[in-house]
């Protein structure tokens, strides 16, 4: 099959887009700014949303499901003390659709079926859901709350890209609540720590942890934890956020509790999401110019075995060895796809599972059969050698596992090699230009500083790490002193 | 704990939404007619969702995501032919909620950012997939297309219950593309017996396979193939729906393809869905006035152990036991929760695990552990017996199957004994009145008897089951010649 894949040196986005679509890992839709999950992508989001869950599961939580409609009123309760506030959301105004009196062929919205009250499809829930636990909460003996939530959210965003920026995307949503500040605290980290857990063991993508700036706080938390990720072309992605909320939800909903000392206190809350935006993620930090890259942990298929015969009597002698093999990997927990169309040539199959980022590919023909050996093809770095058919049982496992901890290692060191100290705003905005990646550099830490960074190089503190190292210094800008370095960086 | 359940004898209806929010299944939301299912009642539906699951994949489908919104125009290209067409559905209108600039205390929906097309939450998907089809179907080797997707859906309903009838709620819907109509009746009848399969050997409730007369059929489906239960009330509840579409969505899509021949023809179509009104046919069928019953193969909790002890050091005891038997039932795959709260008393603990459904309860007291007994007891029957205590590792799994089988079976014979063969009207209509259940009739095949049964006696034609046997008989009304009975029931 023919690629036809842009470089990522001549245009690195247009190589995303074209392979998001030509591995089938999604597309857009009829609907502006919403995309199909196509099959595959969607299998490799269904192994992460798996993983995710045992740990929130492992860590004391339960799924829940809410409404995907909050009523507008609620947002009033939430955004009492907004002014100018205006959120790009789809609203839901009428509820029947019928035969256009005036035009037999066509459909109309009927003006008669106006709700009293407009429904805003959720961009998020902590209105609905928080409006809910006032319920569920009456005593310290409902506390601490754990839920999480698997589902879609809407926020009507006006440039699209696949996975990284939809209108609709999916997502998991927790909501926590707690009779203390230090408990909720405590859960706000365990849950950043969750993250990056999975997002580096799983993904294989390196994470920065660390708290945002008040600017980039997420609107009603007190403490925003994110964990940062960069991108082949050096530009930053957040790979999760976590919230403590403090008491602002629960004021607004009026969430109060007894307490075990006969007291009357609204509870802490969390809440913590990570979505398809991560896909994203995965797919710009592995992947190269012949395609996709997927990390064994996440592939769907683990290993794509090719054969390479002449006439039916040696496919099926091929196959009868396939088989047996298949069968000893799968015992093993490693998911295999025989890949014996008739319909197609190797080279075609080569090419493809290449794009599809299969992580390894064996290939068998007439000569190993003689031999007893087989082709072992990695796709990270695309090394090729002979192996014992024998081995194959434990060489794969063992090279899975190998070829996980490379992936990371390479985003490791890729990270390493775009991650730059400076001391001079001159330095600052060259490294921006020439090389990007995250740029380590002294602030003052104040709001006006860092908007006037963002206007001028629109590149943004992505975070405060958290094991940042004291060491005095000064504002690039300002002059003024520091006591830590900050990441800056372009991003997502 | 007080239950305080109405009993079903006196008003089933009452007792069900209560029991529904006692057990913590599910709750009415601040969104009229919007449920929120709460984490016990979300559990079992992922038990669910995962089981089934595994069987779609076994019959290889695989999973994808389609967009929430359906520009109205694709609605038409759906419903070009319908005359008087409407849709209880929610409309789309505009995207951007704001500050009021006449109350700043309030929102509203932003004037000038309406949409121009409206978009409808998807009530169903076959719009928006088979538009999408049309791009990934061009030849037979796209063939078959076998695609699942697990989502919301939102139908404006007016008159809403728990489960069995919500504005949104949770579902799955299976559309596959075939190259012949053999191969799509075939997945259309495979997809049945999987329905089939699930409902009756893990959710323990018996189905009549059948088909749908054209009255009651989908609009858009040559055949609508369903399965039907009955509930505890005598009322029927359709449990699965399968349809065989034949060409009309392809049409209606424009979905071609090159044939093996070197033709061009539209494929044939299915789509098959579960929804979470299973929940409530799950809670019907089994469930009795303490509380809710559930079949082993679906409970979250399989097996609780409540401790009834006299101080810290008896409490400590048992526990150590307690924690072995624990690890050994899990090992067997056995979900075992150990009760241990100290805020709450066993007679307590008892009445909210008899609530909650949990198959088996084992009770260990100081006169047990003289004995090495435990007192087992099984929520279905209500039977109590001493047990040794270390036979339970053999005696709970046995026991748990056998009740798997049992439940069934008791459902089984209330079916059998509300399903009664009629052979005039005066009949079928006293039957209805006094044991409801499925009347076995026969029918004359014309729309219009069916019709005027269904005004006067509000009972439907359920389906005309698969293995109906051939029986020369008349219509109850118009005297006419019928070859087989059907399955008459009032209906949820």
């Amino acid at each position: 099959m023919s690629k036809g894949l842009p470089k990522r040196s001549e245009d690195y986005s247009l190589w995303y887009n074209e392979l998001v679509k030509k591995a089938g890992l999604a597309e857009n839709s009829a609907v502006r700014g919403c995309m199909v999950i196509k099959p595959y992508g969607y299998a490799i989001w269904e192994k992460m949303q798996r993983v995710l869950d045992d740990m929130f599961k492992a860590t004391g939580h339960e799924n829940a499901y809410f409404p995907l409609f909050v009523p507008k009123s609620l947002f009033e309760a939430e955004e009492q003390n907004a002014e100018g506030f205006a959120k790009e959301c789809a609203v839901v105004t009428h509820y029947r659709l019928q035969t256009d009196p005036d035009n037999k062929g066509k459909l109309r919205v009927d003006p008669a079926a106006r709700l009293e009250e407009e429904l805003i499809v959720r961009p998020t829930s902590e209105a609905i859901i928080w409006s809910t636990y006032k319920n569920w909460i009456q005593s310290y003996r409902d506390l601490p709350l754990l839920v999480n939530q698997w589902a879609n959210v809407v926020r009507w965003e006006m440039r699209t890209r696949l996975f990284l920026r939809t209108a609709e995307f999916l997502w998991q949503e927790g909501h926590t609540a707690h009779a203390t500040a230090e408990e909720a605290i405590a859960e706000t980290e365990q849950m950043l720590h969750v993250y990056a857990d999975f997002v580096e063991n799983y993904m294989a993508v390196p994470v920065v942890k660390g708290i945002k700036t008040p600017n980039e706080r997420f609107a009603g938390a007190l403490e925003t934890y994110c964990i940062e990720s960069l991108m082949q072309d050096g530009k930053a992605l957040q790979t999760g956020t976590s919230h403590f909320l403090g008491q602002n939800f629960a004021k607004a909903f009026d969430v109060k509790f007894a307490t075990k000392e006969g007291g009357l206190d609204y509870v802490w809350g969390t809440s913590w999401g990570v979505s398809t935006r991560l896909m994203g993620a995965l797919i710009m930090t592995h992947s190269d110019d012949e395609g996709l890259v997927l990390p064994p942990n996440l592939a769907p298929i683990q290993v794509v075995i090719v054969p390479i015969y002449k006439g039916e009597e040696q496919l099926a002698q091929i196959s009868e060895k396939v088989n047996q093999l298949k069968k000893e990997l799968q015992a093993k927990g490693i998911s295999v796809k025989f890949d014996n169309r008739d319909t197609e040539r190797p080279g075609f199959k080569f090419a493809e599972w290449e794009l599809k980022g299969v992580p390894v590919r064996i290939a068998i023909g007439g000569r190993d059969l003689e031999n007893g050996t087989a082709e072992v093809a990695r796709r990270d770095t695309k090394e090729k050698s002979t192996q014992q058919f024998d081995s194959l049982t434990t060489y794969i496992p063992a090279l899975l596992e190998e070829m996980q901890a490379s992936i990371f290692n390479k985003a490791l060191q890729h990270r390493a090699e775009h991650t730059t100290k400076v001391d001079s705003y001159e330095e600052f905005k060259q490294v921006l230009e020439t090389k990007g990646g995250f740029v380590l550099a002294h602030w003052d830490g104040s709001p006006e500083t860092e908007e006037r960074i963002k206007e001028e190089t629109k590149a943004t503190i992505r975070c405060i790490a958290l094991d940042a190292e004291d060491e005095d210094g000064v504002d690039m800008l300002s002059g003024k002193p520091s006591k830590k370095r900050v990441y800056f960086a372009k991003a997502y």
